[in-house]
Formats: C-alpha cells, structure tokens, sequence
C-alpha cells in the first residue's frame, strides 16, 4: 500500500490526511466498499461501484464521480501498487464543513479515499470457522454500507472474545447477518438466507453465490431463519469479499452436524473459486 | 476558534489533520461531547466529561486522560481562544490502525480533539419552534453518545425539509427524542419525558431540568409517551445543550394547544437561565 486515490487523485499514501471537520470523522457521515483483486484484476468490480452509487443515493449524497471513473481509478491504484492479491478499500463521505447535524447548505466537496492493501488468496477449501451468537443492535438501514459501523464493531469483538472468527447477529430471535458477513443454513438440501430487506447488506459475495445456486441447480431460499434452525441445519456458511464462502461448523461452543465442513458448501466453494478464476484468470 | 486540543496539546487548528485510518473515520468508533460555554464560563463541565466517560466504558476505550485532565485543557482551550459564548467540542476515537472491525491487538493511541464555536447566547426566552415526526431507525444504545449519528442525521434533514426545527423521533409508536435533543411534553401539570434507557441519549439539559423540576414543585415522571398523546398535549418542548429550554409550537403542521409557548415551559426557561447565572454569572 503506497498510493492512494484522494479526490480523484493519486498521491502518496503519507501525503493524505483529513480534516477533523470532515463529516465522515464526526458523523460517520459516509459510505465505503471493499473490492477483491486476484491475479492483479478486480472482482465484481461492476457489482460493487454499483452499490457503492446506491448507498450514496440511499444517504442522499452526490457522488463526484462515475460508475466508469471509480472503476478507472481503481485499476490504475492496483497497476500503480503493482498489487497481485488483496483488497481495495473505498469510502467517500460527505465533505468538510461546520459541525451541524443537517446536510452543508452550501455545496462542499465529498472526499473520496480509496487505496488497497494485500490479502493473499488462501484457496478454494477453507476450513470451518467458529461462530457465536449475538444480538442485532444494529440500526434499521442496514441495507446501507454505511461508515456507521459501531454496532457491527462491537459484535465482533464479542466473537474474538470467545475466540470465535464471526458474530452472527439476530433480531427478535430471527437471523440477521454477520458482523461483516452473510449467514446461510443448508437444510435438506436448500439454502436458506435472509431476504435482502433493510436488516442486512446485500453483499455481493452472497449475491454472486445466489447466482451461482440458480445456475447450478441448488435450490435456496431467502427467507429469515431462527437461531434454533441454524444450531439445527445441516451446514452454515457465511460469506463475505474477506472470506469469499466459509463454513461455520460451531457455534457458541455446539457442534454443527457432526462438526465437519458440508458438501454442499464444498461445492459453493467450489464454484465461487471457478467464478473467481472466470473474472480474474488461475489464481 | 484558532485553538485545538489534539491529545493532550494545544496546536494550531490548520496544523491539525487526523489519518484516513483513523477509526473514528472508519468506523464512527469513538464518543463525543458538546459543553456549553457562557460569559467565559463551563456549563455542567463535570456531567459531559463523565458521560464521555460512560460513553467510552460502553464501547470499551481507554480514555487516555483524567475527568479533571480534561476539564482543564477544557478551561485552556477556552481562555486561549478567548471565548465567551460558545461551544467546546470535544470527541475521542479508538485510535489509527490498519482497518479491521475488532479492537486493535496491538495498543494504539485514542486520538482527542477538542475545539471552541462561537455562539451567541439568546436569552432565557425562546420562540417556540416546528417539530416534524419520524421513526427512529437508529440502533439500540443510543444511550451512547457516539459518533454513529447517520440515523440522527438522515431524521435532522427530513426537519430541515420541511422546514422546521427538530425531527421528533419514534419507536414503535412511542416518542424517544429529537434528532439532536430530549423531547418532553406537559399533561394536566405534569411533565412527561422518555426514561434514561438504551433508547435515548441521557442528555445534561434534561437532566438539569428534572433537577430543576423536583427543586421546583414541578411533577414529573420519566415515561414513555406516544405521539397521539404528545399531538394532545398542553406543552411540548425539547432540550439540548444548544437549544437549552424551548418550546415546540407547531408538531406536523398543527398547532400544539394553542400554538403558543406554554406557562410551563416559560417557567423552565426561566429556572434554566438562573442555573446558567448560577454556573457561569450573568450573561
């Protein structure tokens, strides 16, 4: 991580500060994305622009540039990092100005801060994770990636906590999400994840998998479960642009089925590494 | 305003800039405070520097000073800007590190900073003003004051809209509070607000006014209210730091009562400018 997209402009990493007044910094007035690079090249680059545009419209924030310019900037901070494998992360919040809770009445600038980091690509087999459960505190526009991440924050502390890997936050005793991830339950043979309402986010590993259950003859359905049918389910998952598709395979201590990764996660992992190869070329 | 506290040190406002890995820039992972300045003088300064505090226990932050450290880099700041009426601003995040949601592993420094505002006082009487209901869709420990204020933001534009003055904010039919305020309403004598749970931000204004209530005969209780009973209310009026005491006139665009200020309410504004001359002498 050496450069940095600031504002439209590449600058030296270190040459990048922000203004306490910036609204991100006293609101969390902002929203961001976070993209994978394998192979040098981006994947679901389009998908993720995309949503980063619908989360701004969401806030009501102009975004300074297009879909096309977002996707052009990212690729020449890859080219510029000579990155290989790893993450680029954005956000862009609402400018700087006087602290006041109403949107600036005259027009600021929104910053936009983009820059990546490595991750190495760990292969399509991921072994099972542990998991534990915890209450949604979250807000009612989850559907928004938000800066606004104190709720999700504090629910994965409680998971590294318990020496767990992720949080799997309920709501009224239904299944939300995790703290940075999607959760599905296999059960009989059918996949089951909570609808895309504003009680999670959307996330594009969970949409690429949705599709690549249509395609594959995997039957699922979006529908809200309860903490019982997930400590009851034949397999759980969750997935996220970090951990691409990973079983759970123990949750608050109990054993998942027999506390093996499934086969039908296997598959999924199986064939989101195909699509991984498809976008981006052998990794 | 010219001075800024930057932990711990007095700097030059345009020297100080924060990193874009900041987690309060990241994540809303920090706590704020905004104390009131008259005549040179703090306003309830030991009740917001232990709510920040509190704030910082329940989201699990060192916080790298001592209640009577701040409060004297408070009185620093105030006296090298030479301000008379105004605010201290002060927030503290977790610190800068490379971008992940738990803690850090490693220590990291929570970064302080705190800067003055000019603003005028207005004197004990206030016109009323508008209010416009929304539904409070923030997450569940507002009790916080955290810089996770998109929810408390998004309600604040919706007011300004529609051209009034607070956002008047509820939860499953029942009032919780303003977007950047404490809402309570009078009924036959009595003054009726939300109690101090998760749901609502415990606010020093509002807890000056119950004091001042209890030393002045005014009955009150800490209950939850919804809003048909507040649209029938005798007297609606809402407090912050900024606001003090004053009257909300007009809620959706009816008349409150007779849409005028309320004896009552006028009683407290009077009760609240003695406790400010009784704090900071005569304004």
């Amino acid at each position: 991580m050496g450069k940095i997209i600031y504002n439209g402009e590449l600058k030296t990493r270190s040459d990048v500060k922000v203004d306490i007044e910036d609204r991100g910094y006293q609101f969390g007035d902002g929203i961001y994305e976070v993209i994978r690079v394998y192979n040098g090249e981006v994947f679901a680059s389009n998908m993720h622009v995309n949503r980063l545009m619908d989360s701004a419209k969401m806030i009501q924030l102009k975004v300074p540039l297009t879909v096309a310019e977002i996707e052009a900037l990212v690729k020449e901070l890859i080219a510029e990092d000579k990155l290989r494998n790893g993450i680029v992360y954005m956000q862009l919040t609402r400018g700087v100005c006087s602290r006041t809770h109403a949107f600036p009445i005259n027009e600021v600038e929104p910053v936009f801060v983009a820059y990546t980091k490595e991750m190495p690509y760990t292969g399509k087999v991921k072994p099972g994770v542990k998991g534990v459960t915890t209450d949604d505190i979250r807000w009612l526009r989850c559907n928004i990636k938000s800066l606004n991440l104190l709720g999700n924050i504090l629910a994965k502390q409680q998971a590294v906590e318990a020496s767990c890997d992720e949080a799997i936050q309920h709501r009224d005793g239904k299944v939300t999400e995790g703290s940075s991830s999607n959760v599905a339950i296999m059960v009989n043979g059918t996949l089951k994840t909570h609808p895309a309402t504003n009680l999670i986010l959307n996330g594009i590993t969970r949409q690429v998998m949705l599709k690549l259950c249509a395609d594959n003859d995997i039957p699922y359905v979006e529908e809200a479960f309860t903490v019982e049918e997930m400590m009851a389910a034949d397999e759980v998952l969750y997935t996220s642009t970090s951990v691409e598709v990973t079983p759970i395979i123990n949750i608050d201590g109990q054993s998942i089925a027999n506390g093996e990764p499934g086969p039908i996660t296997k598959s999924l992992q199986k064939l989101f590494s195909e699509e991984i190869e498809r976008q981006c070329g052998a990794v």
